[in-house]
């Protein structure tokens, strides 16, 4: 007896895989009839969402994956891989100590754009205008939430990220093929126009807002938005982590050993 | 002036990536021209690579992404993975978490295997036969390595591993295509014709194994082989870990509340 | 020149450490003046607050710290490490994937418990009774927050958890003593009798209830009773992981190998 | 029925802690008559080797913890903790991604060099003088592992690290009172004099060296010598990641803003 329907085996209940010996099914479907038949995105939305996508909302996906997947080595993830490559680690610990930076501030954003998105959305089914609904939904995020109004707004990239104005237009173009319904991508050039008016400068939609807007289009649930971006970020850091391993180098810092930092605290070492 | 060219920027220094206001370059590629043009396998290989794959190529290393998405609660893991979220951990601490598990033991085989179907193909290079050299190699793996022959042999799944036959089978279309050579696919199927032979048993060639032979025809090193399944075991994280966020649960430990683990120290507590 | 006084050495600004060649000091205290000479209970004072408690107030300090260190391979992160050393990994990688399970739910209970107590002492500062304070604030915490009192209730240990009594009468002595001011410890118990009351039945005090009262006596703030906590439960996590490491086993799951998992999904494998 | 003595009991099997409702031993002492008791390091002792040491073998492994714990924020460890918190991670996920640095390169030295320092020792009880038998350990270090001789050498503190000869001069101490045998502090200074000759200059034994003679002066394996440094460290990493809390700063990265990393890829992109 394998234990099956025992309390214990019950304690780690899934819908998501089945097994046997010389079998395994992924949410019903042979793992040998999988592969080589699905794409990776499509593999992703059937072990997240439970159904096989199409291949053209996979193909949404893609892109959204695509265009996340590095961001540079000053982003908090990108450093601490390639830090941690050079403390020790192999890729799969360097992949891990990145991964997990992508907390609330660095990997939240999509996730929160997602759900203030479904305010807005759900605003305009209510019976408000578009512009209506945005302006008082934007309001009640930075009442109840922060300041902050996820996926818009970037240090560096200005006027323009370059990654969002492409990924609205593919949005564009499945949803004039029927793919989805195009009411996100709406909601984000609406926000645009909203902030942008607000500050009375542009404040670029950034990659977590163009992405959120893929994936609210797709049906993705805000912690899934998080969960991809971990996903496509993974590359990045992977091929940052790569490199690093082939450059050398050992307990690498943030700043090249010649510089200090500043102490501010009591009874300085004096030169 | 930003920094460049100073020794600041030159600890940080990469081939990856390149930034200005408004422009991102991948490898040389401007985001926008990759956005809806690449697929996502595709773009693994660019950014771990440095160049484009034919869509052959990234078609044959999806297959091998798909392959190894989950293998079930009982897997380390995907374990700490649910473990995790009724801690309180978001998806991006969830999915580190997991994947800092998959280091030698859990995650190592593929690496590993590549390593040694490296060492085989290249003794056949050097004017042995194919039997020979696996010969030699396995043995030289198990004097300077470990007896464990990384990619062969499976606890569960006998006498054959489901994944391991389909993959070979779209090697071979592969070779046949030209697409890759096929000279992994045949060392991969010496060493288990010598496996089983030497333990009077099949011992089945694993996902490791085989994923291994699509990451060696298509030409990858060791170290990225694994990281490569850290990203491609990330989505079945990721769905475990979403699937255990809907299902609730505080502290979920490894056996239900009712049971205890066993005592075997001094001084144990009486009934 | 060292690169201190530039904006890179300014980025990385501390009070906590100082150091040249041949040189080091935290908070002001050379290395050497410090080794020997303080305990560790009072070295972990002086990095997280600027200051060397006196012996008394470290000792009360030390009492939290030795009270928490494990509960047991069921506790989510006591098996995470156990799992991490059969999949590979080293003590560091061990201890670090159990302290990251140490969130909000399984970690957090200290820091959230700190800051009940203080809304309830300010309340009574502000002039209400003890008794009324607390009943206002755990209306305010279900309100706000969620209906988990924390620091109270323990599935297992009933209907007293044996480290809180014995924790409670230290800082019984150390108010006697002039070293705390108790008054958290009477907020600790207040809630314990209301909680009685509302549950009509007893409702534990637990271990992050008990060390919460030492940390809101001493000065601690909340995120540090956290912290502190991470700090206590490694020496459980180290002490396991390193047991684990002797006992042998690779990859090891959650349960027995014999044991599956069950499955609730579309088209199960038949028998 | 609990489950005790079955195969879910005994998969968990351990000998450090034992539990009953209202009942916690740890390696058999019940845990309210530790608390109070006994010291940190004491504890730390007994779960780690299920004994208690006495009071002067706790005291030097107290200076050996106090030792160790912060090297500034240039260390990967403690840039990492910083980082984290501004990434939005709590103390507990920023103190697990620092631990998860302390990887072979940067926390793996006191664990190499307390094998390095038993190797010597056995040579010494085989018959060989210090002087060889160090000389001739050397040698198989650097053959059989890497050139690198744990322990010795610090980029920045030279001539002498200030915390290894205050930390020998305490191993003397408790030397002449018996606590312990004084050998392997003549081994680490038999490897300061060879080094010292052999490079001709000095080669000052570092933290890792200084620490890991109080470690196999005690009696730790090397493994756990990792294991203490991690316990150690957290400390300052704790530290570090409250003070980064209180700054502020959201996704901060390795170097200010305004600085960029260098491209040294295909395609740049032009002024």
């Amino acid at each position: 007896m394998n234990g099956q329907g025992s309390d214990v085996a019950d304690w780690w209940t899934t819908s998501i895989i089945d097994m046997r010996p010389g079998q395994i099914r992924f949410r019903g479907h042979p793992v040998e009839d999988l592969i080589g038949q699905v794409s990776f995105p499509q593999m992703i939305w059937l072990m997240t969402r439970g159904e096989l996508p199409s291949v053209e909302q996979a193909r949404l996906l893609e892109c959204a994956l695509v265009a996340a997947v590095d961001h540079g080595p000053q982003a908090p993830s990108i450093a601490t891989a390639r830090m941690a490559v050079t403390c020790g680690l192999g890729l799969n610990g360097a992949m891990a100590s990145a991964v997990n930076m992508l907390d609330d501030v660095h990997g939240g954003a999509g996730e929160q754009a997602v759900e203030l998105f479904n305010w807005i959305d759900q605003a305009v089914a209510g019976g408000l205008s578009l512009e209506e609904a945005t302006a008082r939904m934007v309001d009640r995020w930075q009442t109840e939430r922060t300041v902050f109004v996820p996926g818009f707004g970037h240090r560096f990239h200005k006027p323009e990220d370059p990654r969002a104005p492409r990924l609205l237009g593919l949005v564009d173009e499945a949803a004039k093929a029927g793919v989805v319904s195009g009411r996100y991508a709406g909601i984000g050039r609406a926000l645009q126009l909203l902030l942008n008016e607000r500050k009375g400068k542009p404040v670029p939609m950034n990659i977590d807002g163009a992405t959120a807007v893929i994936y609210a289009e797709l049906g993705f649930e805000g912690p899934l938005a998080r969960g991809l971006f971990c996903l496509s970020r993974s590359v990045g850091v992977m091929s940052h982590a790569w490199e690093q391993m082939q450059q050398g180098g050992r307990n690498k810092g943030p700043t090249p050993p010649a510089y200090r930092w500043s102490y501010d605290g009591p009874n300085p070492i004096g030169e």
